[in-house]
């Protein structure tokens, strides 16, 4: 019901706005001098000065808040593979978001290809002009690829946010659930439902914040070395994941676990389920629009906390919180990239936004539009890029 | 002097401002209703539209209105090859030139390669997002290449416009040139001198307005068939110039000329040039910031009109008369082109903008900020793509 008002309200307003984006001039040209200034003959001292000097393209241009989010629309939201032109209003969405969370400049990038090399090659060629690459909805496994390859090649900021945005905000959700029901993190039994770009991304955060018990899922069962059909990234994960080497159903292996992060499909979670799970258990039940298990159903299998993808409930586990103060913090020090330390600040940043003792099984995240996130996050980033030396100013 | 004093204001704004484009919101997003809006869930909604209907990306993105200003940095200005970063102040001045006079959203592309297929692939896979390219800075002949190359793949408009948008603009200042000096188009003979990207382009508008007799001029001298180092641009365009196949230095054949078109370099024209040229002549010295021959002596060797590409004398000769209207056109009526009769158009709506009784030898052409002409060239333009059938609304 929520769902079809805003399909509607959302179609009304792209037609008549014809888009959300808009570009826009810092400066007025409205006389000779004017123009003589913003463009030729002026225009030329500035070119000069980065033809003799390229880090002056910093000082001269806009590149510095410049962040391209780059999507081949293989993977948009859960409608799959739907060619670059029909996911510009999610990249323009996210453009917008840049803006008016952390007023970063941001333009939608929409390839219209699927080859891993042709679209880090294209990347490549268009870098001049941007301080950041913001990846999006690029399926997996070739988004790792991608952010791998864009990685070595580039020294700006890359950044797939699928998978660092989501297992960031998971892991700041994992960081204030431990405060809340006084587990350690090295005994925390966890289930990941899903092992696609954001699943295995929150694998890898977890497991750099100490989390020793991780299982993956697909729709068969728990991973596990004798399955067939698994990709490059998930065979990886599997070397560092499933210790036990337990095997079974979802129904199975969620016995007696912690936490269930799901970013998987709808309904895949029942509340028996959850009543196997260990006491005091977490459910992040993240797919959209419908969640692994509704929040009540969760509930009633005792699950202490419980978060999803949504904005109509507790806890949503919203990018929004990570994305722009990352990227705020990043550009700000000039970082080369965004690395693992500074992830790891995003999400201890966003969990200690809220008090110590304003935590509750209702308030493990901050809400998307506190507005103390995006600049605590912002700071963390870039004293973790200043620690890492990965900051150019 | 004055270039002087431009190049110290423009170095300290383009550093004040760091760069001149910004990217904004036409939506707030300030609560959970305009985030499931503009963003998750309800944007799914445009995306399922345009993967249903590919046209409807008009209706919901800003394509329809956003133009890529692309260049690999390869002929900035006077500056030569200064590279895809030393490009961008200029790239980023065409795009808020596109807005300032004429709402047309502009990104400028700056790309790190010389490669006329890469140069085409790249805007290819980035054409989702665009509604029309303009071409800028990119050297002859490879430009032509990207221009015609581009022009087949894409069917969207393609325009260069150091090629067209100078050609329009002089082609413009003929027109009222042979009102006021009582000649006729097909008896003019003009001497173009610099057969680059822009003087064949002019050459090449001439020609379909029914100008008979053009001459190219090098540093050599007159274009004619025995001349080496020509580029096939050259070599196809002396098929069609030089019909009494003239041979000699630019002083030899500017001899009884009625006008010199200059796209070359500075002080290549003499007062006693002039004087050998046919009564009641036009001199067009666009080399920038130095003409091939101040206006004052121009005049002294008997030159009726004099234009300039500065600011700070009569008749500017300057492309933002002709490329923000012809896009505005261009877009409104989503052309899949801009073919060789909405350049004419552009031209003619230029000149007509000046009443013919208000035509002088100092006002052939219209200043750069008369607000009639964006209008005109659009209204002109929307007309011959609608008349030769390339519009799509």
């Amino acid at each position: 019901m929520q769902n079809k008002d805003y399909s509607k309200l959302a179609l009304d307003m792209h037609e008549n706005k014809k888009g959300k984006i808009s570009l826009e001039s810092k400066v007025r040209v409205e006389n000779k001098d004017d123009l003589s200034i913003a463009y030729t003959p002026g225009v030329a001292q500035p070119c000069r000065e980065i033809h003799k000097n390229k880090e002056d393209v910093y000082k001269y241009t806009s590149k510095g808040n410049m962040v391209a989010v780059v999507s081949d629309g293989s993977a948009v939201l859960g409608l799959g593979d739907i060619g670059a032109e029909a996911s510009i209003p999610v990249m323009e969405g996210k453009a917008i978001l840049f803006k008016e969370f952390a007023g970063v400049d941001a333009f939608p990038i929409c390839l219209k290809t699927n080859e891993v090399d042709e679209i880090v090659n294209t990347v490549k060629l268009m870098e001049p002009v941007f301080g950041g690459i913001n990846l999006e909805d690029i399926s997996s496994p070739r988004c790792f690829e991608v952010e791998e390859k864009l990685k070595k090649e580039l020294d700006i900021p890359v950044f797939h946010d699928d998978q660092h945005g989501t297992a960031i905000v998971v892991a700041s959700a994992i960081i204030n659930y431990v405060k809340l029901s006084g587990k350690r993190v090295e005994n925390l039994e966890i289930v990941i439902n899903g092992p696609g770009a954001a699943g295995i991304a929150i694998g890898k955060i977890l497991l750099s914040m100490n989390v020793k018990n991780i299982i993956f899922c697909n729709l068969q069962g728990a991973i596990s070395e004798d399955m067939e059909d698994l990709n490059w990234a998930q065979r990886n994960m599997l070397e560092v994941t499933n210790i036990r080497n337990e095997k079974g159903s979802l129904k199975d292996v969620i016995k007696d676990k912690d936490i269930f992060i799901g970013v998987s499909g709808p309904n895949m979670l029942t509340t028996d389920m959850v009543k196997t799970m260990a006491k005091d258990s977490m459910v992040l039940a993240m797919a959209n629009p419908i969640p692994e298990i509704m929040p009540e159903d969760a509930k009633l299998g005792g699950a202490l906390v419980v978060g999803t993808g949504r904005s109509d409930f507790p806890n949503q586990v919203n990018n929004v919180l990570a994305f722009p103060g990352i990227f705020r913090g990043a550009l700000d020090v000039r970082a080369k990239e965004i690395n693992e330390e500074m992830k790891i600040a995003a999400a201890y940043a966003i969990a200690n936004t809220i008090l110590d003792s304003e935590i509750t099984a209702e308030n493990i995240i901050p809400n998307a539009f506190n507005k103390n996130v995006v600049e605590n996050v912002a700071n963390a980033v870039k004293e973790a890029a200043k620690q890492t030396k990965v900051n150019r100013i």
